[in-house]
């Protein structure tokens, strides 16, 4: 057996994830073969089943590389003074997500994936109730410091500050007016709406 | 040519419909056959062909349903006299209508058809343009009659109450704790922070 160079491994592991999303991104999930995926990704056919089991279990790895990267952005976001505009960058963040193309087109092909494949479900369902519970986290962090009303029901503001993440992605999706690059400030008006103790809203 | 009995078309056309919807939700737009939705609607194979040009038509129906649907539930709300507790029980029934898993399920099928299919999308984004005129014209009214707050732009903030609903979607499809019909409580709290004027907030 030849021995492994890890980083080469990940270096190519890499190579195919970035290929296969732009593929899902153009053709959707079911209409894009890993033949497809390695001519994108430039390497011969049959070579990407050194790394990854079947097309499910690319599906599989991007979503699970959507969790670590959101993992750590809470991570970081808890370990701040102001946790407020933690909440407003995250959101922020999300509509500068949401404004590329490709991550839209990849966010839908996984929605849509979860709700009849039940090993990517199972995957985005635990992504989802991480989010959910780190976002409640952050919101109890707060309230507990003032920063934010303390008379809600955390857990359901936490489910409702999701839904209006969520919807920004619906509305980038379905309307050609919506540029979320210019929402910025209707969003920080909202949330400090929401949000704030009675006093500063 | 035989005559048409145009209420036995209208039934039957109707027929068709819900078989599709039936099967859609079950299987997907793509994997469902037109054979299949005979099936369901209790038809012989190609009589659906009277009704239907292909399975296109059929998607095409159903955007244009929910297109009248929500049209009419426009009208009735802009004649009532108080627009802030029109907005909220529409959001409220959105909450209704995604606590049935069929609708969820179509609505998931439909969004993702509309991203691929231009024919679709076309109808759909009309559907969604619509909703959002109607929902700015309510929102100026009610600012106008001072029932909500009218410092806000009030096409940004129709677009943002707008992605609360699809958010809710987005929640009802991803969250398995998310209870749509437990939700009336704090969704009328947020609303009110968002739209009521200052005093009333």
């Amino acid at each position: 057996m030849r021995k492994v160079d890890p980083e080469k491994y990940e270096a190519k592991r890499r190579q195919i994830l970035d290929a296969a999303v732009v593929c899902f991104a153009r053709s959707g999930f079911h209409k894009t073969s890993t033949a497809e995926i390695c001519a994108e990704a430039g390497m011969s056919p049959g070579n990407l089943f050194h790394y990854f089991k079947n097309k499910n279990a690319i599906i599989e790895a991007i979503v699970d590389e959507d969790r670590r990267k959101t993992s750590e952005w809470y991570e970081k976001a808890n370990q701040a003074d102001d946790l407020f505009e933690e909440l407003f960058k995250l959101m922020q963040h999300n509509l500068e997500l949401i404004a590329e193309p490709v991550y839209r087109k990849i966010g839908i092909e996984i929605f849509a994936e979860a709700m009849r494949n039940p090993s990517v479900g199972h995957l985005v369902a635990r992504n989802d109730a991480e989010q959910i519970a780190a976002l409640t986290g952050i919101l109890k962090k707060a309230a507990a410091k003032g920063q934010i009303d303390a008379s809600f029901d955390i857990a359901k503001l936490a489910t409702w500050i999701a839904a209006l993440g969520d919807g920004a992605f619906g509305r980038a999706a379905l309307d050609p007016y919506f540029d979320p690059t210019d929402q910025a400030g209707v969003l920080r008006e909202i949330l400090t709406r929401i949000l704030k103790p009675k006093a500063e809203r």
